[in-house]
């Protein structure tokens, strides 16, 4: 630890603007359909949903766009945050390359989902909004904007993915102290719930079934918005300031990433660090490969087809082209829960198209194994989902200590793993089981693909 | 959250010496006696439990001592830790007072415990040291030194107080997450435990149980030293860069406390930012108030008396001049497991014996009703420890409110609650019952404690 290893700034430090990577792409991303008449939508179409404010940013082409002063102010409490060179983890792979993390565990929820929430619940408060719905998996997402919601005075309601509802009693324990309303999916409340309850009763839920439940209430109810933690663009938007930060503070390390990886779930995290960097190389050439990692479990970039589909189970949102594996998978048991998404963000996935981004996919223990050796080296437990983009990152410094190549790698820490922690206590112990996805799980979910667009 | 609410600093600010109060106190602590002969104590009594540079700490009275190279190194991973104006809070009580919060959360382990973990890591490396033993109640304690013991590659095994260890998976998974292997106390690989174990098969053990365990693992093993947490005047001394710090946040925040206060089981946390303060109030006059809280449960300095006792229960450490229940008290079950000891550190034992400090005692739920207000109004989630802390600082804000004062209150937010989350979880459900301290626990435990000293 004797060298440089953490690359601080001051507040004034915080980026004063998002960087929007729709003004720079070289081709527009497709449009997005309307669910009934399968045209183009509208911002009226979206207007029971989500405030004007965040509708503007999701088809704005401007380059920057401008942090409200009471969000930077709240970022304030976290950020900017640290970037770490791994000195420890590299002495113990014993490698050329040199490793940097950007680091979000930092902010009062442990992840880097508040980015988001506590933009999303200022523009509802703005423009008058009393109450948020949302869904959660494994509750990073939920407990973000329960946090922000409460810091607003925003009533938020979460529907929490049954089987995570009753595994993860912390998760809900964090909402709830943040005063949030917290309901297992599916439920009684809603008629999607009440659809999967009579056909399945004993159903585990799923992120497409309670995406459906909180966008149903928020379009039923005049004072309810729905928020969601990933995906659409405005959602990525918020998140560039991970890699607007990181730009500045590579400079400071003197040094500049030749390789940029991160995970993908919905793909906001990935987006947050990766975008700025995508977009540097765009605009003024400055080379850099960049990847996305996916679970094996859950592989939509990897193993998905690039195709119009809904974002939920009950088809009530509009249909987005992007790399699915089709809103009726269910994936296997795996513990990374912000990766368990069928879809992926339009707008990472519209990148993959242009080839600006590569993606790959691995299996939980390796990812574990990775998340473990890091802890003992870093003195960080990672969430369960970056410790995917951790094993990339050695597979990558391992590739370095074959060649001699001197590599820059940089990824993004999303969320420490302290309420994962029970995942690794079963994988030191040697009981936590790698999980199958079965032979025909993805063809026969792909085949229900919406038809005609 | 318009106005100025959190002093950072720069990594150069971190502090190059700790502060030694014994050097500023109006008179030298009392000695600390032999278990045997009932005399005091020298360095070769203590060697075969600690290394002598620690040993020399223990018992220096210069007042300034210099932290080595690595040691800052380590800590620049997450300080100078940030001070918050809570202006969150101050508005939600509506209050005249100024609340101000130093937060250790923002370390890997999630609390101030690592401030000492690492130098004591350290100095036993350094003197060739390979593996280290202590005990943990809550797990707090442990998962820090697991945390330092990775990143110097010492084997750390701690004997953790068996109902948490069945309690808290969280904890102990973090622990061998690290490396660190972690055993239930009683256990059978002590004479301590088994002996405990034949009288009460089922017993839940007890901090002073566990001590017990890791200190005659020590004693008995040449290459193993033993670590403890708190109590201490070594710890203490290594928490000191919270209040040198905080001295120097409130400079920039332009206000001096009026009155410090901070939640006390061992004393190492309230220590920590107190000492510093005292330490200028006896040099230059600064007068400041300075209130130790406490469990209402576990009351050593409120209840307690001030008299030579054991450190743990089978009665093999030194016998120090404290505030004690008596080394056979056992509280009843609350959550702040790191308020759970029977006794107090000597030197703040000392400070209240000088007429230094003063002391309050809290129940439990009005502490966890303190704890959802800071986390609803400030968005961190403290954990059961320094509620007791927050409660005493919006009862002097209060107070504030009814008579205009506008004091400066600063208070140490030593930990984070996310693996608390299940007791809040109870709070916010209405499940969380208080306990009652049995009518004679304090005088019977009382009764027990050593003659003749």
């Amino acid at each position: 630890m004797s060298e440089q290893s953490k690359y601080t700034m001051g507040e004034d430090r915080i980026p004063h603007a998002w960087y929007n990577i729709a003004a720079d792409l070289p081709a527009p991303p497709p449009p997005v359909l309307h669910p009934g008449h399968g045209g183009p939508i509208g911002p009226a179409d979206l207007s029971p949903l989500f405030p004007m404010a965040l509708i503007g940013q999701e088809v704005s082409t401007e380059r920057h766009i401008e942090i409200p002063k009471p969000v930077r102010d709240i970022y304030r409490m976290w950020r900017p945050t640290p970037l770490y060179r791994a000195h420890g983890l590299e002495k113990a792979l014993g490698t050329t390359a040199r490793i940097f993390y950007k680091y979000e565990g930092v902010s009062p929820a442990g992840s880097h989902k508040p980015n988001t929430a506590v933009a999303q619940a200022f523009y509802n408060k703005q423009e008058g909004v009393t109450k948020l719905s949302t869904e959660t998996g494994a509750g990073q997402w939920g407990s973000s904007l329960a946090f922000a919601g409460a810091l607003f005075g925003l009533e938020v309601k979460v529907y929490m993915v049954r089987v995570s509802y009753q595994q993860k009693p912390y998760r809900r324990a964090l909402m709830e102290t943040y005063g949030a309303k917290c309901v297992a999916s599916p439920s009684e409340e809603t008629e999607s719930g009440r659809a999967i309850l009579a056909a399945h009763p004993d159903s585990p839920g799923s992120l497409g079934i309670a995406i459906s439940e909180a966008v149903e209430i928020a379009a039923k109810s005049p004072d309810t918005k729905y928020a969601l933690g990933s995906v659409l663009n405005h959602v990525l938007l918020h998140q560039t300031v991970i890699g607007i930060e990181a730009i500045e503070q590579m400079e400071q390390a003197d040094a500049y990433p030749d390789v940029v990886i991160a995970c993908a779930g919905g793909g906001s995290n990935f987006a947050g660090i990766a975008f700025p960097f995508i977009g540097k190389k765009l605009r003024d050439k400055k080379d850099v490969r960049v990847i996305a990692v996916e679970p094996a479990a859950c592989p939509s970039l990897t193993r998905g087809i690039y195709a119009f589909d809904f974002g939920d189970t009950a088809h009530l949102t509009p249909l987005v082209k992007m790399h699915t594996l089709g809103s009726e998978f269910i994936p296997p048991g795996f513990h990374a829960g912000g990766l368990r998404y069928h879809g992926m963000s339009p707008l990472v996935s519209h990148c993959k198209e242009l080839g600006l981004i590569e993606a790959r996919a691995y299996h939980q223990n390796p990812c574990f194994e990775a998340g473990v050796l890091f802890a003992r080296t870093e003195g960080i437990v990672p969430a369960p989902e970056p410790t995917h983009a951790v094993a990339a990152c050695i597979e990558e410094a391992l590739r370095c200590k074959e060649t001699g190549e001197e590599k820059v790698i940089l990824t993004a820490l999303c969320g420490h793993g302290l309420l994962d922690l029970p995942a690794y206590g079963g994988y030191v112990a040697g009981q936590l089981h790698d999980y199958e996805l079965p032979e025909l799980a993805i063809e026969n979910a792909l085949a229900k693909l919406p038809a005609g667009v």
